[in-house]
This record gives C-alpha cells, sequence and structure tokens, in this order.
C-alpha cells in the first residue's frame, strides 16, 4: 500500500510514519511519502527505503502528482491556531483551499483513496454543555476551528459521493510535543513540560485552573492508525469522531511534572512561571476539557491514564531533551 | 440605507424587496441592488426609482464593484439542491466559492455590512432526534446541505472578526413558489399545489406519507426582515438559527388543495399523480419535517398555521395563476 501524510516532517506526522513502518506494518506499506513544506530531518525515516520525502507548499506538490498512485491518505498539515487567528487568510489557504485541492486529487484517482483527517477539539467553543458527547454541535469560536469543522464537511460530503473513504477524527491536545515551540495557542500545555525538563524557564500563559482535553503523542498516533483501519462499516456514520483524552487541569500537569522530574521535582516545576496572555487565554479557554467520546471508546481507543504518565511517556521517548534526575517512573 | 440582494431577480428575491419597499420600509431604502444571474422581469420592481437591477455571474458582478456603498446584504443566491447533487463543481462553485467571494467583499467595506443568509432545513438530516432542537447537530446528507453548512461557519467566523455582522438563517421549504419548476429536490411541494390549480397535471415524485418542513413566501419574508431587523445582542450567537414552519405530510398537502380549490376540489387534487423519483425521495426523506424553534419563537417568528392557510396565501397572492373555480377561503 502507498500511503501520504501531509505534514509529514511534522512532529506528529514523522511519529505516525514511525509507527505505520513498524514490523506489524511493514506487509502493506509499499512507499510512504511524507509530503511537508519543511524538510524530513527524521534521521531514522530519511534511512528507511521505503520513505519518500517531498517538500513544498501542499498545493503545488498535488499540482505536481504528488498524489500518484496513492491509496491512503493522512491529512495531518495545517496551519495552527495561532497563525489562523492572527491572520485568516494563511488558515483559509492553508487549513481550506489546500485541503479542498487534496480532495479533488483524491478525486480524480481510478481508486477511492482512504483519508484520514485530524481535526481537532478546536471545532467546540462558546456555550457548551459541561460535557462533550459525540452529538454536540461544534461552534467554533476562532478560526482554526472554523477550518477544521469545514473540512469535516467537505470530507464527509466527497465519503458520501464516493470519491473517498474519510474519516475525521478530532484530536485533544497533544502534549508533550518534543522540540521547539510553535504558533498553536495550545503550546504551552507542551511547553510547560518540555522547557522545565530541558533546564529552561517558561511561561504559562493562562490561568493554572484552566481545564484542557489533552492526549500523548502515543496515543494520537495509536487514535489514527485506527482510524485508518478500522472497517468503514464499523467506523459508523460520516461524521468526525472525537478521540478519547484526559481531562485535566494546568495546575495538575505542572504537579505530575514535580513528581515526575525525580528528586528535584520542585525546581524543575518552579521553571514554570505563570504570565497570562489574553489572545491566548481566550482562545484556549473557550475550548471545553470534559468529553465523553462514546463512539471511539465502543472502537477500543482509549485516551492517557494520568498526567504522569503523560510526562513519563514523554521522558522515555525524548531522553536526550531531559536535562533533569533521571526520572522516577516508567513510560506507560 | 444600500442594501444588496443577492438572487434578487428570483422568486424570493423579489418578495423579499417588495416588501422592503413598502411605505413602513421607506425612510431606510435609498437604494435596492437587485443581483441576479437572470434579468429582473418585476414590473413593480423596474419601476421603482430605488430599485438598481444588475445581472451577471455573482462574482464578476463582485469584481466590478456592486457592493460599493452597500451597508445590507440578503444573500439568497444558490444552486439549488437537486443541480447540486447532479454536479458537486456547480454547487461548490456557486454556494461556496461565490459565498466567500462575497464574504470577502464585505470584508473590504469601510464599515461592516449586516448580511443576513439564507440557510436551509437541508443541513439536517442522517440519525437525527425526532424533533430537531436549535442546537442539534447538523449531519448534512447532500451537497447542498453542506455547502450551506459550510457558508453559515464562515460567515460565524467573519463575524467574529467583525468583518460583517451576519446572521444565518435555515429556511423551511418555501412554498407554494410561483412560476416554473426549478430543480430543487423540493421543488414538487410547490408543483403539486400550483400546477393542479393551473389546470395542469403534475407528479409527486414522494411517497405521499413523506414528512415535509415548509413554510409560505410571506413568512419567509418576514423571518428574512426580521433577521436583518432584529438587534445583534437580541439575536443571540452566531449560529444559525431554525425559523418556523409547519409540520406537514404530503397527502396532507394535496387534501388542503382539494378543500381550497372551491367546488371542483376532488377534481383539481386529482391532477396529482405520485410516481416516486428515488433520487428526490432520498433527498427530501433525508430531512427532518418536526422542529423546535424555540430561539426564533423567542424572537415573536412564527410559521403559516395551516396548510390550508398556505395555499390560500398563494390563491390570494397569484390570482392569475388559479384557472379553477374561486377559492373558498381568504389568504391568512
Amino acid at each position: 500500500m502507498k500511503i501520504l501524510i501531509t505534514g509529514g516532517a511534522g512532529f506528529l506526522g514523522q511519529r505516525l510514519a514511525r509507527e505505520l513502518l513498524k514490523t506489524q506494518q511493514k506487509q502493506i506499506i509499499t512507499e510512504l511519502v511524507l509530503a511537508d513544506i519543511a524538510p524530513l530531518r527524521d534521521a531514522v525515516l530519511l534511512a528507511d527505503p521505503r520513505v519518500r520525502s517531498v517538500t513544498g507548499d501542499l498545493r503545488q506538490l498535488l499540482a505536481d502528482g504528488v498524489m500518484s498512485g496513492i491509496e491512503g491518505v493522512f491529512h495531518l498539515a495545517a496551519a495552527v491556531s495561532g497563525e489562523c487567528e492572527a491572520d485568516i487568510d494563511v488558515g483559509l489557504h492553508t487549513n481550506l483551499d489546500t485541503t479542498r485541492a487534496l480532495l479533488d486529487a483524491c478525486r480524480s484517482l481510478m481508486q477511492p483513496p482512504r483519508l484520514v483527517f485530524s481535526s481537532s477539539l478546536a471545532v467546540y467553543g462558546g456555550n457548551m454543555p459541561e460535557v462533550i458527547a459525540d452529538n454536540t454541535l461544534p461552534m467554533p469560536q476562532n478560526s482554526y476551528g472554523t477550518q477544521k469543522f469545514i473540512c469535516e464537511q467537505l470530507i464527509a460530503d466527497y465519503t458520501r459521493k464516493g470519491f473517498l473513504d474519510g474519516r475525521s477524527v478530532r484530536l485533544p491536545t497533544v502534549t508533550v510535543r518534543p522540540g521547539k515551540p510553535n504558533k498553536a495557542a495550545s503550546g504551552f500545555m507542551s511547553g510547560i513540560i518540555r522547557e522545565p525538563l530541558a533546564g529552561v524557564d517558561t511561561v504559562c500563559p493562562v490561568d493554572p485552573q484552566t481545564g484542557v482535553w489533552i492526549t500523548s503523542p502515543r496515543f494520537a498516533v495509536a487514535g489514527l492508525i485506527a482510524a485508518f483501519n478500522t472497517p468503514r462499516e464499523q467506523w459508523g456514520g460520516r461524521t468526525a469522531m472525537n478521540l478519547p483524552g484526559l481531562s485535566v487541569r494546568v495546575a495538575e500537569m505542572i504537579a505530575a511534572l514535580e513528581r515526575c522530574a525525580g528528586g528535584g521535582g520542585a525546581a524543575v516545576a518552579a521553571r514554570v512561571r505563570v504570565q497570562q496572555d489574553e489572545t491566548i487565554s481566550t482562545i484556549v479557554g473557550g475550548w471545553p476539557w470534559r468529553f465523553d467520546p462514546v463512539r471511539a471508546g465502543a472502537l477500543g481507543l482509549r485516551g492517557p491514564a494520568s498526567m504522569d504518565d503523560i510526562v513519563a511517556e514523554y521522558i522515555a521517548d525524548y531522553p536526550a531533551a531531559v536535562a533533569v534526575a533521571a526520572p522516577t517512573t516508567d513510560a506507560p
């Protein structure tokens, strides 16, 4: 099977690519095309003969025929929430128009490909019930969420028409992301764990009592792959599926950091300084943080059991990024 | 005030234009621009010095500056459901891309205009609760409904950003429409009343036990004008509003025709022949027909009281189109 990952050189794209290429998946992947605006730097992926990395604007790559022979797509590429809020045209171009171009490229194939679309909890906001159900009406309160929700609708209609076999999943905020901060309004949810563990001071731009809905990279990747592998009839409907996550307050994230950072935990956690940012607080504070993802649960999907597990997973997966004392817990 | 109606030469656009120009509205309308792909033929409107009719593709008209000085917009222009289902590209161009161009034209104005968008009950479908509430999740089951729902999202986000003051209303099927049949899947809901009253045989393409959610032209126009005139804070939120209507089975529509058509009513109703069309039955059968439009009700909006009222309204408003015996009831 020939698979395309858009945003394939991004953090989640690379994690997904590595997982897809693992032994148990080997027989099905003949070629894995990683398309991204940025060049692929992951040495493991670059060394794999099945991996082909293509770099450029996705619309140009599509025009250049990147979809040729593709049977499966993971569409992760997107402008992030902070960028979209700062410049609606960037979001409309990158998230809406480019997705449409991708969907039309799928449609032009002889065999309709399977497509997994990473949508987001950011579709929700505004006056919501306390717990988000699978059929809660999204009322996006930011441009990123609006654009994601619109793409969900297009994918559902293209699926109904038989142009592709689309499955949209709404990811909780994925944390802890390695590497440098990005412009996502949710970026601090990784930063407040990652930076202190690296011995770097960082800012928490929201009230620590803010509740958030998060998942770890391992669970996010597992959810994306399950969305791809689940038979259509079992998937159930064309509406986007809320993936499971963990409901946690930011203060509890910092407390878990302290617990997981070994002997010097208190000093590590002290590297987080609260300094509220109005724009970020408004965006993140508008997102719901309690969900009841029944549909995903029925497929056997689950989220991280605790914030301690999430911190431990990061320490286990990115040991080189951890400058502090040895962790006291193992990854789940 | 200078107002633009897109689809202004269409049936609903002309009705809306006439109503807006009536005495009680006179002081506020300085110019009413009716933009349409088809030329305006309404003699009353053509004779009104405040009316300016412009003909052409809306995107071209926008490029030619039709929005110059506009303070209010009623966006009614759309490819209808049957067209969109037959050719998704027609719908994406006419309903999605053209609406985006309109919204961007609004955004380019110095003063953000007020905009009323006519969305549709067609956003709903699939596995729904028996009664549609204001916050029921739309899961569009046809391309027309998908495109309308997407435009609602764009308008909500543009409103949030302050580019315009948008109010989206979801109209029940408007019946009885005068004139010739169009390609809307819902077209028969007018045809089964209009054609027999004109002495013409017609086909009902769905099971007469099918339930439908309808309103009359007068109530539809009143809803659009209320959406325009209601103060923002009273309008409540940026989510599209379900307008009130009447829940009725097709068989009851035909029975009302028989009652309202005077002495020869049975012969008039006998002009309706049931011959099911699978495409139309699928689209229309997928639409809900029981609603609880609480939000609209709180603004004092209401729908027709009965099917008899709807038939009587048509007979009163379009006497020249009625070939049969004098009606037995008056318009509401």
